[in-house]
């Protein structure tokens, strides 16, 4: 079976890839600037390739381990596919090439920004937003091509659209997360390995550099101040770009998963039709998601300013207007999607509460509660890092009793920036569920997420323009030009927190409705905490992302003290370095951040993806499902600690860059107060570069492998067993109540073991009844022996 | 109805008191030294004495706001009486007297130890040891009579011992709920104030005195230096008093709530009967307590040391030897009474599994579990706490390269250390609750609470030691005798540390416990997050520690700048006070303390308390559920992590005192590296002393808010409906088994109070229907009405 409806995201990503291949071409035909910058610009671009390449060797050994286990499952579970590792295999690519693709372009752009800065600040945005659009666009294209390829070969391959739809669709997608999982494990590797490399080198050269010798950021002596520059694109770009990468497609999977289930469950009564081959829920996700892409290139070129003598506010209101106008295209065409796609009135089961009949457009509702939270969370985010407010401020303020003042008052200010944020994530759980079910909440999540390409383009365009200040300051250029991208840099500062407080809302409310998909999956009745085994695994999930930041942190620490001796070294041993004589050995220090991070992602890596798997085999779904929660718990309070701490401290110390007032006296850059602020600066570097964000990727991946792995867990792969017909039949009969809950204790035999399992059917005394006859026919085995023997039965009135 | 049983704990209670008052006399019969030392004690005692009363003047009208809300709720609840005021003011007050009783013991007890370090160190020991111990037994001694006392009046009050035994019983262990209450409010406000105090204090004095004026720790120049060393009371000596004190009763409580459960358990098929008015299960936790009282008054004897040259090996030997001594026997006679107390084969329910017959042996295992983790969560906080161990080490190592690295490294051993405190917390979880279900958890931290008298001692002797060390140094005595102190002291560090994982361990699995009363009490089916509703209140929950802990340390920071400005100020006007000729005044610091943590206890101490009422009120049981395993999870983590990370960071400080090899370099104090190392102990400080301990009772406290309004959330108030019919009709139809079971549970209404029963029916197939037939005609009153509302019918295959 299928559905040209399909082909509509297909040909919008190929619309984006098409338009990213353009922008590419556009900005590498740009002047790339004298000699010296261009030998700057090729050794930042050669560094970056060398590290992702390292790295690509390292996972595509990953890969293939990953692909034999995957395999192996398969092999033993019946509603497994082995296609799962293609899926599986071309997610990790897929990823891989957008990581790299940006990198690419991001490499290129640089230098070209800096000699466009030379003439005119319109022409330097232009070009650096330009390399962020590419990034932007070839990320959205990528994902959109893959998932709607991939689902249209899996429909293709399993769905015959009978009376078996949903067992059949389920596999299709079970199938397809493959894709996502691929995707996801390859952005967690770079996002860490990226990470650790990006504040070692930050660090290695900030300490020695600006602390010790007192030389400029990006100062050509600093022997780090290439392996720093190769930092911010293969952390900022292509770290971030894989991260992206992957919660959009891991957000749209989930909601298609979910679609599936709305499926179902409007398929109690009578099987579900519509006319886009009985699949408009599950395609729904996907389409928005080609929207998205067109809306996102619509606004790209909206991104643009002509005043030569423009400031910060002038860039960040064309980067608003481009953002605001794909957001707003893209609910526009939201709204009819969901009018056109879905049914008027869906039949949805809300856990607990029985059927409701709701409303389509409590989808788009819900739609419009992720974007509204989505915003909110950014601006909340703004608020505890932007120069000049209060919290900022008061970071400012303790800095002049020193750095341990500095750093409580930083740490207090990443605490309490959680207050708003939780409330506004919680209430958005509550919101869109209560109007749709979890659909709805993977709705909130796909609606943030549908303009990804616009997102990551102004993303992207942050360290495009930071590095164009580094090749200015290494190329020694006029003051001039680095002023000019220096507003840029700035700009990309605020974008960049605002970027993170993004990411988390958009990573926490995809990793619940992969929750939810997992739920669905595996078949349980939900996640009961009060059962102690649930309980335990609750406590362990929330310790990952507590010890998974420290060991990044202390990965970065180590990278670091690496980078700092090997510069100290260098302005030790070779003569005339500091009087600009001596050429510092840029690639000793370059190839100390590659290996460093390479050797630390492994760990924080394996134990993200093995603790699940293990966890799942030893206990069972229900406390898997205790452990994705803990981790997503604890990993969202982490996550926005770390990144709005490290985001205020980055703050603080630019604070002194233009002077500040504190108690009444003017404090510059040099003072001791700003000396406190460099020391809370570089603590949170690892926090808002290493840990903060790759807690998104570990509470999506956790979801994720929950999610592979459930149909090992659930009710999937029972073996039959025995008689024809179940001990106990009950026949209920509740009066006077409109209604009932029935309990059933069924054991299951495989192989000789048994397992005990309970059920709980839900809703009016109709609908139980439904249900328990249809448990009892699920209890059959094909060939009429009963493979589910019940135990008990218990009834009860609501 | 009453058992004798009641009396024996009471019995030990009073035995303890009077053994802390004739050790009271004791130290108080000691030389309190020359009248120098007299004069600063004085002053150290005055401070301390006038913050406690400000303290208690403000949380007295706490107490009364707090008594009008339970006098509204008891007024509205039939299932609450109002004695509950009674106890709720009865808990604050023993909580206060008992913090009272401590402090004043241990503002004795400083100079008198300094006094006896002239002549000896065992002398030294045995005066310090001595104040700890009338504090630790005097809480233990206090909690045991309180909870005794009210636990003989209120089942005199409320259990007449008919079939209605749970029902009756439960109201008697609701109103007993109100001392818990009362003692963790108090607990809370003393804990956060006294946090406050003593960390704004000591920040100040060293960010001006060490660090800024050059002098040493305690100089008599220095005018926060009362105030530093009052801080070392109000904090570590009254603030724990107030905590354990908490811990302790709560946990008691929980225990007898479930062996209330417990009782319901095993009432199913015939009234449960014991030696003990059938309430053994109710009382052996409380008789355990009582037992740890006497054991604890053993080990204390056998604290000490012989040799005036111990080093502090041999001190430690000696409170080690005092300890286990304690535990040991605490543990032997628990086997005994366990034994005694609780039947044989004990009939209980596991959530989601039905009934099993477990052991009472069960139950004594769950015990030594709970004392096992107890001591290996111990072992890991000293080992991540200890000076020389690897952890400690790394964050020596870097300071080297400044207080940035410094910080990362403490913050990440602070992260790491929750790997294995939270695996071994959720085996503890795990494992008592597979041996004996939640009773055997709330058992579980039952013994590792059960010597709490000793373990108070040895904690509350550390600060005496402290103090006298401080003492000695303003006095200007012999070095020799602060040498003496310090070995105390050091000694004292690591049994903080030791005591804060300790600590943290028994809070959480009371917690725990109190999480598992809470669902019994409210009647609900469990905890289910796949409800959006329990998700978005999980996560609320989570954010709650982490901006508690923010407020917390923002107010060390506020008051610890009004600290610095004042002794800023005292140094910049007094004339010749650097000299020793100008006398500071030290009375301002002290009132700046004092005024600053009780503005700032208000804030944290409201939001712990009135977030989960609304949240209950709100959304309902369920959610609260969820919120309170929020506040756990999350709480647990930044506990372990701010006080382990606190702790470090004191010994690598303290490591350069004695020196430490640094890459092949020894380094001592005074070095760019110390400097870096004071920077992070400076951080650590309110980490370790004022938010990370806090943690323990924000999370008891969320429980026991939730465990106190639980009958105003819970199914207890529902009214009967007089219909003629009942609204559940079964017909069974077993086949294939010879026997099998149905249990129907109901509900009767008198006088509009409703309780809730079960019956269970077991025989062949047609003996159970011919019950069942009879019950549904004995379900009706003469006038054919239903007086027993069938709620569930439940059928099992034997």
């Amino acid at each position: 079976m299928e559905s040209n409806m399909i082909f509509v995201p297909m040909i919008l990503a190929v619309l984006g890839l098409i338009f990213t291949a353009i922008k590419a071409s556009w900005v590498k035909k740009q002047d790339p600037g004298n000699e010296k910058m261009q030998s700057i610009s090729k050794a930042i671009k050669e560094g970056a390739l060398a590290f992702l390449n390292a790295e690509y060797r390292l996972l595509a050994i990953f890969i293939l381990i990953a692909s034999v286990a995957l395999g192996t499952i398969s092999y033993f579970v019946a509603t497994t596919h082995w296609m799962i590792i293609i899926a599986f295999v071309f997610g990790g690519f897929f990823s891989a090439l957008a990581g790299n693709v940006g990198m690419r372009i991001a490499t290129e752009a640089n230098s070209r920004t800096t000699q466009a800065a030379r003439t005119s600040l319109p022409q330097a945005l232009k070009v650096s937003f330009g390399g962020g659009t590419v990034m932007g666009l070839g990320v959205a294209g990528l994902a959109v091509l893959g998932l709607s390829l991939f689902f249209f070969i899996f429909v293709k391959m399993f769905v015959t659209g009978g009376v078996a739809f949903y067992d059949e669709m389920t596999i299709a997608l079970e199938t397809l997360a493959g894709f996502s999982l691929g995707a996801e494990s390859i952005a967690l590797f770079a996002r860490v390995g990226g990470g650790i490399y990006t504040k070692a080198a930050d660090v290695g050269a900030d300490l020695v550099g600006k602390v010790e010798a007192g030389i400029p950021e990006d100062d050509p002596r600093n022997p780090a101040t290439i392996a720093d520059n190769v930092g911010d694109n293969v952390g900022d770009v292509a770290g971030m770009g894989a991260d992206l990468f992957g919660s959009y497609v891991a957000t749209v999977l989930a909601s298609m998963v979910l679609g599936n289930y709305l499926i179902k469950d409007m398929s109690t009564t009578s099987q579900f039709t519509d006319a886009f081959s009985n699949m408009g829920p599950i395609l729904l996700p996907i389409v928005i998601a080609g929207v998205g892409i067109v809306a996102s290139i619509i606004g790209t070129f909206l991104v643009k300013i002509s005043n030569n003598d423009a400031k910060e506010s002038q860039v960040q209101k064309a980067l608003d207007t481009g953002n605001w106008t794909a957001i707003v295209l893209t609910l526009f065409s939201s709204y009819f999607l969901i009018k056109w796609m879905l049914p008027a009135t869906m039949h949805m089961h809300f856990f607990g509460e029985g059927y409701k009949n709701i409303s389509s457009m409590n989808v788009f509702w819900a739609a419009c509660i992720g974007l509204a939270v989505g915003a909110l969370i950014s601006a909340v985010t703004a608020y505890y890092t932007s120069l000049g407010k209060k919290p900022v401020m008061d970071i400012v303020k303790n800095s002049s009793t020193g750095a341990a003042t500095n750093i409580i008052a930083g740490l207090s200010v990443g605490m309490k920036s959680t207050f708003f944020s939780v409330l506004l994530f919680a209430a958005a759980i509550y919101g869109s569920y209560e109007l749709a079910g979890f659909y709805g909440v993977a709705l909130a999540a796909s609606a943030m997420m549908a303009t990804t390409g616009m997102q990551l383009a102004i993303d992207a365009f942050g360290p495009i323009a930071d590095n164009a200040g580094g090749v200015a300051e290494m190329s020694e250029l006029d003051p001039e030009v680095r002023e000019r991208t220096d507003i840029l840099d700035s700009v990309g500062n605020t974008t960049a927190a605002v970027g993170k407080g993004f990411a988390i809302a958009s990573a926490a409310l995809t990793a619940l409705a992969l929750f939810a998909a997992y739920v669905t999956f595996t078949g349980i009745d939900g996640i009961n905490i009060f059962r102690a085994d649930v309980l335990a695994m609750l406590f362990v999930g929330g310790m990952i992302p507590v010890v998974f930041s420290a060991l990044a942190m202390e990965s970065v620490g180590k990278a670091a003290m690496e980078m700092v001796q090997e510069v100290r070294r260098q302005f030790r041993e070779i003569p005339g370095i500091m009087e600009g004589t001596g050429k510092p050995e840029y690639a000793k220090c370059v190839d100390i951040s590659t290996q460093a991070a390479l050797r630390e992602m492994i760990l924080p890596g394996l134990i993200t993806i093995i603790t699940p798997i293990i966890i799942g085999l030893v206990f069972g779904a229900e406390p898997l499902g205790g452990y994705m929660a803990g981790v997503c718990v604890s990993g969202v309070m982490w996550a926005i600690f770390q990144n709005n701490a490290g985001g205020a401290w980055d703050n603080a110390k630019k604070s002194f860059e233009a002077g500040v007032m504190i108690d009444g006296t003017m404090t510059y850059k040099g003072s001791e107060a700003h000396k406190a602020a460099v020391t809370g600066d570089t603590v949170g570097d690892p926090f808002k570069d290493t840990s903060g964000p790759s807690m998104n990727i570990l509470i999506k991946l956790t979801c994720l492998v929950g999610l592979v792995i459930a149909p090992i867990l659930g009710d999937h792969a029972i073996e039959g067993a025995a008689t024809n017909q179940n001990d106990i039949q009950v026949e209920m009969n509740v009066q006077g109540s409109d209604l009932s809950e029935a309990t059933i204790v069924y054991t299951t035999s495989i192989n000789g073991e048994t397992t005990t399992k309970e059920k709980t059917f839900k809703g009016s005394q109709e609908e139980v009844k439904a249900q328990l006859a249809a448990f009892e026919e699920s209890a059959k085995s094909d060939d009429g022996k009963v493979i589910k023997e019940i135990e008990s039965v218990s009834i009860k009135k609501k």
